[in-house]
């Protein structure tokens, strides 16, 4: 199909029969074609989610019309989206460049479908790659002192580089409850470790004291519950006794990158949508 | 809904738009609530895909010739079942007991939807594990002599025993052609390796000899062309310089046993669909 | 060799210089020859640990005696034993028997050196796949009234079947402080999660509310701290949103006879060393 | 120990008893202590395999004569070298930069011991990568006329710099059979498949045909004879029906630069000892 678009539409919904057609049906009557679609329907929640990709000739913003007046109908929340279109993303990060160096590759050259609109450092040791990478770099240091005048800074940046999604790639900060809130589900962060074990500090201390025999990495959605937020995606390595907290935190570094590099795929591709306190992943 | 039946709607066809709004229709149309669906169109053969499953107070049989005309229309392969139904399961076995043994427990235990109408072993062996959880068991011994014979045994079982699907559980020996076109798509092999990899006889000694770092093992649809039918699943376990070739194995049916349990209950819950000689696993 | 014995020796010791040189003398003197070894000098304990397989025609009495004048010089902790000599096992179970027919299997086909001296259940369920491996099995339920006289039976039990190893195999009562105490180095428990997230009761429950990516399964030594000792192996397998808890408790459970089966051939094959509340496994 | 040094002893030599009582007494005798230690003897090519770390106040070059001595007597291969001395490495690449960025930033910022001498590419795609980490890049272009001139350059390159180890980090020519000879056990590459499934060209094309269910890759040392040489390690990936040969492709570098990156990991800390065409990995 020479003029079709590709389109992606994710919605979650409270249960009821005959959704699955009343979109579907939407879809048809533009002649759509679906390619991929996945839904679920949460007993627990009462919640049913969809995401389909569609082949159409419709433009995006005539097959919005059709879906707010279905949308209305049926409770959605919902988002209609180009398949592949980089989202404006901002990266921020403290001094540990794995996550950043990663994801900037990525996007370069292997499709992850972000548009880095800037990286936002505490310390400039980041500088470099990020410039090396094309992205611009802004040095925001936060100290107690400065911290609500650093967070103003940051919602400037966001607003005027039209950011649709922040990473927190290893921000060693803690985001106040005011900026969680007002970037709710626009914030994904990287914990290095496999929670809900070793909350807070010094994970990797933790778990070499633990003696535990895997350690990994949890990409989450932040709210204003540190550590709490919907988790997105999670894995793990083996680790051996041998392994010193230097070691544990160099084998951690490849799962954290791994995992935060995946949880920002799934989520620039409408695949995660929220499910009360946890996710549905359209994987 | 106290009196709705589970069902599982499973169907390919040439992709054309419109396939799910008028599969949902018909669902729809009946009241049928959709708890969990997933499809795929796959732009290299130009098939379209599709699993459902569906809570309605309509019958299986009414829902059924709704289906008919549908599936007429768009050229579908189609099944309908109801969700969690036990599918009637042949297991073949020669001396190993690991996946019989597996499947057993998992039928009794685990909730793994299979009836076992029988085991049939070319070995006597493995009677004792069968009759302990109360699966009749058929020693059919194979010589070149007897080959022919023993595969009519079979094939008169599976038809006295209403049969639906077989499960060669480390069965040793090779059924001919004439059988495998004849059961095809219902007879399900564990490879002990890592296909394409070592292929034929003695795969563990094989990898041992590569000096592999990782053994597997491959669950597939059994075709004539032998070790070349259609791969349900695989997986995959770490090995040593240490292991010795009988290490090799004990660590791989570990891998066997469960690679061709998933492989089993993706199968009885329709989740597999032959895309040519490649499946579509709905996981 | 013919005339040859196959023996493990494994020992921890404070860190000096000269231990492996002076172990390894004594070896030699008698004509052993080195078949596999592996060291660790802990900088964090000041701790030395070793296992070396060595093949020798002394008898392992002999060996001893040279080995006690050595062990005395250096403050050692040691064993010696034959590879692959079974040691002598009690399985502790309640009613869910995976764990439990994995091992049983597993002793009898897959070469895990265990001699099941017997298994004991607080309930009667899980007699007849005890029997059917031939173990012999003791119902010894467990009130709060009982507990006592329970643990004193078990006791008995030890003693008079000369156990060397105690395997609770989702075994759902809790040993008393003194019993831990009196079986110190000498009890495994596998934990159906991941720990030490989701300690304590119903942890597919606690996972599933979190919503976690995987879960996991953990085999510890018991200590009297309930989930708190030494960790000797973990595992953990991906889960999705649409896996219910009773879905996440079948997946589980695979991890869990996985997990247990290994830490169970580990430390009959004297790999697992303590180092304070960790371990050392010599994989 | 303030003036000690951490050196690494790595050897083999045919099996005989007393060669670990051996060497650790030329170890002893000069005040080592082992720090940490792994041995190994295959009944199968009837060698032995020995690595250990020894902390010493002895310099290294004494330590040397002591061992060269025991070396002849055991007619042993061996190699003693400092604990975490960068390895002088020149890496070859042609337009993909997922290996090569990956290494450079594990040798910046992780700690993996090289010490890059320069890159050479068969294109000029990754200078600037190359020279953003401040490693040297030399463009060698490859026809089949130059071809026997380039790889004079190479090697002219390789004695200038002084270079210990070569990397192939998806270097797409194949090098001449002199060449594999001239640098024996110095040359590793990543061939991205499961090796020895999909040999030769296009693996991701052969893998998507075949409709495996993981796919993988593997580092190996290079010989004349063409992905057969000796595996160092080896790690997969999952992939479902919707991926696309390029999903593959991408899912599998992730994979690629892993499991790449591990093998010069164990190299350069000289824990991959050759045994026939396999190999021994001390991890």
């Amino acid at each position: 199909m020479s003029d079709s678009t590709h389109l992606v539409l994710s919605l979650s919904c409270p249960d009821k029969p005959g959704i699955v057609h009343a979109v579907t049906g939407a879809l048809a009557r533009r002649g759509g074609n679906i390619t991929e679609s996945k839904q679920f329907g949460d007993s627990d929640t009462g919640l049913f989610f969809m995401r389909v990709q569609v082949e159409t000739t419709v433009p995006r913003l005539e097959l919005e019309k059709d879906l707010e007046a279905l949308a209305g109908d049926y409770a959605m929340e919902w988002s209609l989206d180009e398949v592949g279109r980089p989202m404006r993303t901002l990266i921020m990060v403290s001094k540990e460049g794995h996550c950043l160096t990663d994801l900037l590759f990525r996007a370069r050259s292997q499709g992850l479908p972000i548009d880095v609109a800037g990286v936002v450092g505490n310390h400039e040791d980041l500088r470099a790659v990020a410039e090396f990478y094309g992205a611009p770099f802004h040095c925001i240091p936060v100290t107690r002192e400065t911290k609500e005048a650093a967070e103003a800074e940051l919602m400037a940046l966001v607003e005027s580089l039209g950011v649709e999604l922040v990473v927190l790639a290893r921000y060693m900060q803690i985001l106040s409850p005011a900026l969680c809130e007002r970037l709710h589900g626009g914030v994904i962060n990287i914990h290095h470790s496999f929670l809900p074990s070793f909350k807070g500090a010094r994970p990797y201390a933790q778990a070499h004291e633990r003696g535990v025999k895997l350690i990994g990495a949890t990409a989450h959605y932040v709210t204003a519950d540190l550590d709490e937020g919907p988790i997105i995606e999670q894995d793990v390595t083996r680790v051996a006794h041998e392994d010193s907290v230097a070691a544990l935190r160099a084998k951690g570094q490849d799962v954290e990158r791994r995992v935060l590099a995946q949880a920002v795929r799934w989520h620039t591709e409408h695949r995660v949508l929220m499910n009360g306190h946890r996710t549905v992943v359209f994987a």
